[in-house]
């Protein structure tokens, strides 16, 4: 599986064309920055998370996205309801465990998510992709600290395959590397060490899969063009960044202006 | 009815000597940002939403601002318990049908509220706007598309007319031109391309209606002077943004800024 | 009790070292900006508000704040369960009373609160904290509007005196000068004129506090250097901003960049 700038670029130029529709579920922290990133990279966001209007919601979707970050019984219910219901519409489904490993909520929460929604791609960092699997396949310490990871990304390699192997989803481990794990693996290396003090960014990543896995029905180069769109964006947004928010500001306003040209300048696999 | 750069000033200075409460009962996704305008305008806001007290707060609150954009049932009892409160007091009422027409249970709750509530200003896209009529009487079809509308605002203005008749609200149709609709029809044309790009602007529109129906018994012209500001401050703040993010940290600088000479040089109608 | 520019900055060291973990229990509008100040600052924020977890994110964090900014019943029960373990675990517990006194609903649970979850720091403005005593210690009418204080700081310190009696919490009344009143009495006086023209900034106060208590078991010390903290942040931010937007970007940038020189230089007492 090769990434290149050119499949990148084609992606990204569908999205601003068609400007998929991309239903997020998703938490209260990050929805307003996640809807601004949807817009931004050209797709059009839409919130929704009554069990009254979920499945109407994803009847006129591209992608559903869900993320666990700040749950409450309604909202998995209506989860479960939209994941079903894209299942049979066929349209690709994101999972992000937020904070899996955390609290045993979260944990079988996510888990019930894998069985009944049968997520195409599932974004999480190490400790929470690890936590998805049991037994633990990467024979290493889970001690997730909250939402923040506290394993890198390389750690969780073997938890990835093993979820994909079981589930069938693309499984995007993201980190200061990020890999895409489905059969094939891939590896990318953009970002910058600020990102993680943005809050929510992660979020962003997985509503990102949900637009690019709206156009490129290869899951597994959604994932990894998603990834790299995020990376270079983060990237070239810090070059002038003085701090945490000049660096979600400038990371907006740079996927918005995104050229062909930055991304084979600045593309790191 | 004449727009002028000193019925907007005059206008302006009242919200910013009586700094009047906004009871906002609104999205997840738009909360902060509307918050942020109000502050910056001028008034004070204040978000809350459940049944036990919103009562309490349409009772100390000088205009309430009732937004659909993440319903759900407990929210919906509450919308209609503050929105009978605050036509008893006759305090202003503003109604944000978002992304009606996209499912039926906002087009519902859109329609429901249209009665229960009595909104003295109905502010939308043209796709919100023609779906809250029925039968249609654009005679176009809508189609909208989650909460972006695919529908010009022109297209709307006979929708408009027979909310109006209809229910009595003055209609505010926002899109690249916006039209204010009542007895009467007044057009703005103040605005920037970029935006739509800014998730919750529209949300914004609505919640500064709220401030000057605060401060202005006729809510045409309320409704008018705020699209006015709005347009003015998104065009100002256009011409040093680099991107939506920095567009919407500017737009918020601008309304706190934004003086008289502004409004007399950069009026469009 | 002495505030010292380097007892300010050996906590601001030990948040940086440990990043310490700081449960929010909070409201929809400061959500984001909460946690990315706490981000910035070098702590490790999770939100979550199911009752199904809050007990077991109660037991991973070394802090709890408890924010009633946008109330509901359900909320209100996890904020009481999340309260009763962290008291159990004897974590620091930070009480923010948004809105206390603008509605019976605001006042009354503030009241449960300090009984229930015994804060060990109470953070508010001059309003609410004359709100939460009864009868009103300090013979002047309050009359809370909304959120925003009707107060002088200055105004609530015999209120917050007899709190501090009755429930043993630190209590920290922030406004033009900060009053830290516990046994001792501590004022801080650093800050910009444009900081109550951003939304939530006092519920990131709050969270703050929560992150100095967690790493300093001297809560009276640790209230007065989150506020000096705060305060710096932001009239370093006020030199560069054009209006509350690009202030509150600046403040979180200030906030990840702090030094111990700016410390020394800035703080006002």
């Amino acid at each position: 599986m090769t990434i290149t700038p050119t499949g990148i670029w084609k992606d990204l130029e569908q999205i601003r064309e068609k400007s998929p529709l991309v239903h997020n579920i998703t938490n209260y922290v990050a929805m307003n920055n996640t809807a601004n990133a949807l817009l931004a990279l050209g797709a059009s966001p839409v919130m929704a998370h009554a069990q009254a209007e979920v499945c109407d919601m994803v009847n006129i979707a591209n992608a559903l996205v869900i993320n666990i970050g700040t749950l409450s019984d309604p909202w998995i219910r209506a989860m479960a309801a939209a994941g079903a219901r894209a299942k049979e519409r066929n349209i690709p489904i994101i999972l992000d465990p937020v904070g899996a490993g955390a609290t045993e909520y979260r944990t079988r929460t996510a888990r019930e998510l894998l069985q009944t929604a049968s997520p195409s791609i599932i974004r999480g960092n190490g400790s929470e992709i690890m936590a998805l699997c049991e037994p633990n396949q990467d024979k290493v310490g889970v001690a997730t600290k909250g939402v923040d990871s506290s394993s890198a990304s390389d750690l969780a390699i073997e938890s990835a395959r093993a979820l994909n192997k079981k589930f069938g989803a693309v499984v995007c481990i993201t980190g200061k590397t990020d890999y895409i794990v489905s059969q094939e693996q891939t590896r990318v290396k953009n970002g910058d060490a600020m990102m993680p003090s943005i809050t929510g960014l992660g979020c962003t990543a997985s509503a990102l899969c949900g637009a690019f896995a709206a156009v490129n029905p290869d899951y597994h180069l959604a994932a990894a063009h998603a990834m790299a769109v995020m990376g270079i964006s983060g990237q070239i947004a810090a070059e002038t960044a003085h701090g945490p928010a000049s660096l979600q500001v400038n990371f907006i306003d740079t996927l918005y202006q995104l050229s062909e040209t930055q991304i084979q300048d600045y593309l790191r696999l």
